[in-house]
Order: structure tokens, then sequence, then C-alpha cells
């Protein structure tokens, strides 16, 4: 058994997705987890940690209203959350979601199943108005619109690749073409292989 | 069951991978088929229709020297097999190996399983090495590298679309990473959701 990166785009299911495969395969899930191993780890607010995350880009959330953590915050963060990353790779097995998991893997050498959920903007956006209580479709297309392209910028700042890029990944599923149970079953079925 | 289009980067084992999802689901494999049926339908050469699949560039093909044939005849040569390729989808399901069928399929209104097969270099370079007859790196690396040029080429002169893109294809799957086995096993379980 390896140990699973999800790389996801945002409304897509990756989160439900990766939770139900760890929980399958009997592995430790991680998420948010790590974001506060590397708030704690650092000294910031979680709540700064988290923003970090999800809003890298100068932009201003549409979302969120705290202050911005600088780059300098972010770059120190991010070192903290590749130590906790390799940490627990070097454990053994688990499923990883988002935090450039795959790249960061990579470059240590670590070997990893890497898989990227993404669907058609009609699956996302039905998924997307239930996450962010909107009802607007312009509204949630905003918002859609906004997280990816923090995802990007995040993903092309730290790893200097383009996100969303097959040769990242060794594994990509339409959650809306497959189903969220699809896509399970198809991870599942890749990791024993 | 659906139609199963398959798109691949060269070398990557599309094909046996095709070929072999088709026996295991009892369903029909077009790949050359389609072409020799174009050909006779168009009243062009064969050879020449072959050569008009893999090197639409202009860019002097290093493994063929026959006379390219023009870019009309190339176009008229296309909608003989976008004909063929709606005749065959309207009899049932069938495996469809390349010929921008996932795109053609989806202009049509047709439902189908869209599959990209891709592999890193090094794993595509033995492959190659070995359907080309080629033993020196360089020559090899070379040739990968026009023939990838043609179908990305050729993909994106009839679909306006960058060949490749993950949101393409409702699967993608890594056969250095999956094996040839593993990615027919998860295109079969993909089929049968």
């Amino acid at each position: 058994m390896k140990i699973i990166t999800i790389s996801r785009e945002y409304a897509a299911g990756g989160h439900s997705i990766g939770r139900k495969v760890a929980e399958e395969l009997g592995l430790e899930f991680y998420d948010r987890d790590i974001i506060r191993e590397s708030a704690k780890a650092s000294g910031m607010e979680i709540n700064q940690v988290e923003q970090a995350e999800e809003t890298f880009s100068r932009a201003d959330s549409i979302l969120h209203s705290i202050t911005p953590i600088s780059y300098d915050q972010k770059d120190v963060l991010y070192e903290y959350q590749r130590d906790i990353i390799l940490q627990l790779a070097r454990k053994g097995p688990m499923v990883l979601l988002g935090r450039n998991g795959n790249v960061i893997l990579r470059e240590a050498g670590i070997e990893s199943l890497n898989v990227f959920i993404y669907a058609d903007e009609s699956h996302r956006a039905a998924r997307a108005a239930e996450l962010l209580g909107l009802t607007h479709p312009a509204e949630i297309q905003k918002a859609m619109k906004k997280i990816d392209h923090d995802r990007h910028t995040y993903y092309s700042h730290y790893t200097g690749r383009r996100w969303g890029d097959i040769s990242d990944y060794n594994l990509a599923l339409d959650s809306g073409a497959l189903g969220y149970d699809g896509c399970i079953r198809l991870i599942c079925e890749a990791a024993k292989l």
C-alpha cells in the first residue's frame, strides 16, 4: 500500500472522497490536521493559517475578512507544513489531501499514488452552493473562480508547476461523470494494484 | 455500458490497453479500421491517409518519406472520419482509439466515457524504442517529441482545444505508474459504474 495524495478542484468532492478512501483502506486521513500542527509549530493563529491556504493571491477574498498574513509568514508556514507532511509520510501509508503533497513527496524521493479530482462547472456549482451557503448562480460562479484561482496560485508559487497538469498525477478522475462512489472505488482499486 | 474513447500519448500503451478493454467488455475496437473506411470513402490512398493522422504538422516526418497530402485533403478526410465515427457510435457501445473521438461525440451530443492514457518519458521511451526499432536515446527522444507534437497539432487544429487538457476526459491514467493491466482493470471498472 502506498501513500495516496489527493489534489482537487474546489467543490469536486475531493474531501469526501479522500476521507472515504482512507476509511475503506484503513489509513489515516490528513487534511486540516496538518494546518493545525503547522500553526502550533509556527506559533501563528489557526484562522490566519487556514486562510493562508485558500487565499494566497493578493485579490481580496470574498468569503473572509481576516487580516491577511504576509508572504514571509506564508513561506515560513509552508516550510512547517512540508516538514509535517514528510514526518507523516515516513511513518507509512496515509491519505493526504491537498497541501501540494504530491510534489513535496516526489521532491523528497517518497513514492505515492497521486490522484486529481475534478468535475465540470455544473456539477461543482451544485456542491459549491451547499458548501458556501450561496444561492445566486453569479455569486456561486464568482466564489468558485476565486477559490480555484487561489489554489492555482498557491500550487504554482510553491512548486513552479501548473496546477492540474496531468503529469503531476497518476490518476485523474472526473467526479461529475464517475460519481463520488465511483471515484472511491477506482482509487481503492488503484491503491491495491 | 457506454462508448469508451481512448486518447493517448505516444508509446504510453493506449493501443494495447484499448484492445484489451474491448476484449474484456465484449465490445468492438476501432482504430485503423476507421482510417481504412475513411480512405475508401474519400478515394484517397491508404498510406497517405495513415500518414495524415500522425503527421499533420508541416515539419518533415523523420519516420516517413511519403509525399504529404494537402491541408484541404486532410480536412476532407477528417469529415469522412467524423461521419464514420458517428455512424459507428449510433450502432452502440464500442472502444474507439484516438481520432478526436471524445470531442466528435460530445459535439454530436453522444455520451461517452473519455479516457486519456499517458506516462512519463522514461516509461514511454522503452516502448517507443520497441515500436520504432530505434536504439539511440537521442533518436528515440526526437521521434517521440515529433509524434507527440503531431498529435497535439492535429487535436488543436480540429477541436480548438489543448491536447491532454484534463477537462476533455473523465478518467486519466498514468500507465507507467499503474501498469497496462492496472489501466485495463480501472477502465473496465469505470465502464461498469
